[in-house]
């Protein structure tokens, strides 16, 4: 199993608090210690940051954390090895390129002898069950729009497509385009919106408050979607099971 | 125009001394200061670092510098925006994924009204001839061999498509998949192999000599790639117009 973090923003943020937290979990914490990434969109670009040492323990994760990258869609994960070996190749997010986008997965969940047919050019590089689905939901989105359809569409897309996988297991992932953010999850996913008036939060990982209001502007606004709760005091939302939501612009998308 | 540098090893190198006389020309020894970008490959994995700030002055370079990251193929690019604005989505190299395997494509040179027909699912995220390049050959490769052929197929591809990309303008690049490493000169490319017996190297772009002798075994070999020479005490070749050679194990393959 694994832990999930997706920032999805008005105005590009940067993700030093939540990902202080979250990397404790990588080896501190808690016991996700078989690798590491974090993507940060900025525009239709993209900064992927991959290890297969543990995030507590990662000098690249150190410089990350006093070199902020601002973005707008930021989708992190740490990872305990259940399927795949620990290698470079099976650390998530994954990335393809698709309607000349990239798209981001990551994963928290085991999918039980899920075997895909991958038909088409999509392929795994790595042996994690994470990576055949999400080349399978790329296929899938691929075969269902001619060109990129709008963030409505493809959540109408995803909503069709994501029971096939769940059959198979959990299937708690965050998606990211640039565009928008979709989080699904199966088992256990939470999520706030930061934004004004703004307040203190205090990491549970780790001794650090912030007061958010002395570093925020009025216009800016972050979804923060988390595996589990980051800070003791602000309200987090646990999202249903089999529950998918999309953030745009900081905000989830009714 | 930018400047290439390319590493193919027959064991997992550090590229510390290459990489630190290549990043001066981004910005200080010479004018690419429009972005940059190297690629490591870690067996079918793959961490790609890309910044639009100048090599010479980036904080994620002089990282990489303190931080060496071992690999037996290693792309790298610093930019001088001609086709495309600075932006992170025209930072070189680009990546996609074919068959399974990682690849990843840098070039220097301007390709002339360059519009090729990209009828398949490789499509360009930012705006540079270059990835336009990338993504019709990874097209073409596509659709000459159903799945990943041997190097020397590849290769043979490889010469048939390049002239047609060639009549549009120069075409240096550099492409690896983590299993060999082609270099095609148009106009500027040098190369040289790192060997037992190893020697002493003085870098051109700043003062650092190492002796290679007290750092490799026997059984290292470097095969090194790079638009102009990065030492001025070796042995570098230059590339012959129109000539591709490809690089297995640090050793070019006749």
């Amino acid at each position: 199993m694994c832990q999930l973090l997706g920032l999805n923003c008005a105005t590009p943020t940067d993700a030093t608090f939540s990902f202080t937290g979250f990397r404790e979990r990588g080896g501190n914490t808690d016991h996700h210690a078989d690798g590491w990434g974090i993507a940060f969109f900025e525009g239709k670009g993209l900064r992927l940051f991959l290890d297969h040492e543990s995030a507590a323990q990662s000098p690249m994760a150190q410089f990350l954390q006093a070199y902020p990258l601002k973005s707008r869609n930021i989708v992190a994960h740490v990872r305990k090895a259940t399927v795949g070996e620990v290698a470079l190749e099976n650390a998530h997010p994954f990335v393809r390129e698709l309607w000349g986008r990239q798209w981001v997965f990551a994963h928290n969940g085991d999918l039980k002898d899920y075997e895909p047919k991958l038909h088409s050019h999509f392929r795994p590089v790595g042996t994690t069950d994470s990576e055949r689905a999400f080349c399978w939901l790329m296929q899938e989105l691929h075969k269902s729009h001619a060109g990129l359809p709008s963030v409505r569409e493809l959540t109408a897309t995803l909503r069709e497509l994501i029971p096939q996988v769940t059959r198979f297991g959990n299937f708690n992932f965050l998606l990211s385009n640039g565009e928008a953010l979709w989080a699904h999850c199966s088992t256990n996913l939470h999520w706030l919106v930061r934004q004004h008036p703004f307040a203190l939060a205090t990491l549970k990982d780790c001794d650090w408050t912030v007061d958010f209001a002395t570093m925020n502007q009025p216009g800016d606004r972050a979804a923060v979607i988390v595996t589990t709760p980051l800070t003791s005091n602000e309200q987090w939302t646990a999202f249903q099971p089999n529950e998918l939501k999309v953030f745009v612009d900081g905000l989830p998308l009714e």
